[in-house]
């Protein structure tokens, strides 16, 4: 094992001896410096803890734009499901109504976690992966003034679409309206200003475009809309009001937090700053993407997405038609290869995913495509082209 | 730095240079070996992770004495209050109604949570230090027939005071109502086997007794509980049906898992089974209390509670009544020798904390009484006995 202590300028190490990349929307791979800072513990009551809360939040907020001080930052335990739910829980009133833009997986999930709080809310479902559109959304809340919230996914991992946040967020404006954003693996890596784009509050979470390792997320939002939460969570742990107005008062998390996480967080986030920020690491994971589909794409892979709509996260490829292409098969050779892929989410045709976030950079993503091309070539799978029903589902994009 | 492999004959090796021991309930001080588990990063769709994921769940429930299977283990992302919260939203039916014992802070949040839940309960409240009694729970089920279940503290941390949970549970079952427990600080120091006090559930984290690093709990419930909880949880991320049905079909936790958190407890898990279970690890921090409380009353302080109902987790001494004791300054002459202890948590008398758990045995806490002797001469504090208020209010308990 190395000692390491990673900084942008440095070039990116491997992982330890034996230990894969893991191409993943998070768990990703960190850097060593970052898992390094995990090796004390802390007191999580002591001013040394304290200290390093509030540092986080501070940079946390600087990532929007934030100059007037009009938002706040709460991190909060648990996944960042927890923090979505949080959200919704917390900014929507119980006699309001939520849009929810749904393309995949997390848009459905946020559908679902209004059905558990039992609080009004009507589902736009594009399906697979098709955006929700600006010119729908001002449609539906013309037709329904009920609505008081609409709910976006920043980047849709499930397919790794990259969804018009700005023209929603003018649709939503336009109308009277407030929006709420699951950036969970979008924010960090793609501009999420608050004086661009407008918004009350936005979630992510530790392990994703920061690079930290999982066990906490966090919510940033108006400071108004922070008043105006109290006494509307339907859950204790999951009430952003309370979290906020104990932080502020006692500069503790209301609850134990996962400190080792936090203090591998801001190690996170100082490497993050020493890149350039947002646009020093969204730049990194878009010459990853680069490089990494115009390689698979070289080897007879096809992208489920055109690329406008391509996000520098995760992208979705089609599983070859050919017979000999199994998904476990070719799941294991990568893994050997000294890569973890990730299966795909659509419900139409068989597809899997390969993130580019994460501790790597373009020769990484090189060298996943060799590996991609030698697994195909053990499987004896002499081309990689998607079944003709993969491509007449892509082209529904293209209308 | 060291590499530390810690074993349970080795010798407890003091934490890094420079790093103080946390006298805390949690999050406290860990093995090295624990920390350095994190030291790399894991897939959490990979079947390497899906295994440490059922390894843990069993290792858990080999602690409760589950030898007929009858229960199950469900781990949950968050903090101890997140699992506590999670148990009452789904194991207390929608209509049902709730018995909270209370003598102290996690009482009375259990209380708060059912509040937050909007389903019935009703509070005995002891105050701040008071067991609750099988008797007294006779009396109120016998009273009130429209009471189904009964939440009782372990041990009541914010007093250290161990709760008769074994009586508790016998007026429970005696009156045909059902018993969960939160066992959040004594589970797997203090045994809380299945084949003698029966219960229908109960809750733990990964920050205490075991001595993992902070970031998850875990739900140990029957499994007819487990399945008749479907459709009751008023949180998609609080679920525990939801968690274990997920579980148990696909091996992998709903939502991201603190992978690294993880882990870390797999490695704790061991190191509590080398030290000998439950029954070893009990065993040393009874020694652990036992000499620091007799150096500590050696010096003058005395506890708050008498011998028959001190905890080997947490110690609540009183603030000694001498003008020149100050808590906050007595903290940071503990934290210049080496040494984080905790504010006590009485509503009516000064007092502070220190705890008996965590990867530290009698020569620490030998070490621990003479700061407390030093720390006392520097503030130029003669005498350590508490005020004439504080021993009345400890004759409540003898009374
Ligand atoms: C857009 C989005 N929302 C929500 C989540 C859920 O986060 P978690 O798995 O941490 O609960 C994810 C996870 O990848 C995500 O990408
Ligand atoms: C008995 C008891 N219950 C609940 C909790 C809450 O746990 P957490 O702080 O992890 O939310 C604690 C924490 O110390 C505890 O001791």
């Amino acid at each position: 094992m190395r000692t390491g202590s990673a900084t942008a300028s440095e070039d990116f190490e491997p992982p330890a001896l034996g230990e894969p990349y893991l191409l993943t929307p998070g768990p990703l791979t960190t850097a060593y410096a970052v898992k390094q800072t995990m090796l004390r513990d802390w007191g999580s009551w002591d001013g040394d803890f304290r200290a390093m809360t509030a540092d986080l939040r501070r940079r946390l907020l600087a990532l929007t734009g934030d100059t007037k001080s009009e938002f706040d930052c709460v991190p909060m335990q648990g996944s960042g499901s927890f923090c979505v739910e949080a959200m919704l829980g917390s900014f929507v009133p119980r006699d309001g109504k939520v849009l929810v833009l749904a393309n995949g997986a997390y848009g459905l999930r946020a559908a679902q976690t209004m059905q558990y709080l039992g609080r009004a809310h009507t589902l736009l479902d594009k399906g697979d992966y098709l955006p929700p559109r600006g010119d729908e959304v001002a449609a539906i809340l013309d037709a329904d003034p009920a609505i008081t919230h609409v709910i976006a996914i920043h980047c849709e991992t499930s397919s790794g679409i990259l969804n018009p946040v700005a023209e929603i967020s003018k649709a939503v404006y336009s109308r009277g309206r407030k929006l709420l954003i699951d950036s969970m693996s979008a924010f960090g890596a793609i501009p999420l200003d608050i004086n661009d784009i407008r918004y009350e509050a936005m979630v992510s979470s530790a392990n994703k475009c920061i690079e930290g390792v999982p066990g906490f997320g966090f919510v940033i939002a108006r400071k108004s809309e922070l008043e105006a939460a109290k006494g509307r969570s339907h859950s204790l742990s999951l009430d952003v009001h309370a979290q906020w107005a104990a932080m502020e008062k006692t500069g503790q998390w209301r609850f134990t937090p996962p400190t080792h996480v936090v203090a591998a967080f801001l190690e996170a986030l100082r490497i993050h700053e020493a890149e350039g920020g947002v646009a020093g690491r969204g730049a990194r994971y878009e010459r990853n993407r680069d490089v990494m589909v115009a390689g698979m794409r070289a080897l007879g892979f096809e992208t489920l997405l055109s690329d406008r709509w391509l996000s520098p996260i995760i992208v979705t490829f089609f599983c070859p038609a050919h017979a000999n292409f199994a998904f476990d098969r070719f799941y294991e050779l990568m893994k050997e290869k000294g890569f973890i892929i990730y299966p795909g989410k659509l419900t139409v045709v068989e597809s899997f995913r390969i993130g580019c976030i994460g501790r790597m950079d373009e020769h990484v993503m090189r060298r996943v495509v060799d590996a991609a091309g030698r697994s195909l070539a053990e499987m004896n799978v002499p081309d990689a082209a998607p079944p003709r029903t993969a491509l007449d589902e892509r082209a529904k994009l293209a209308a």
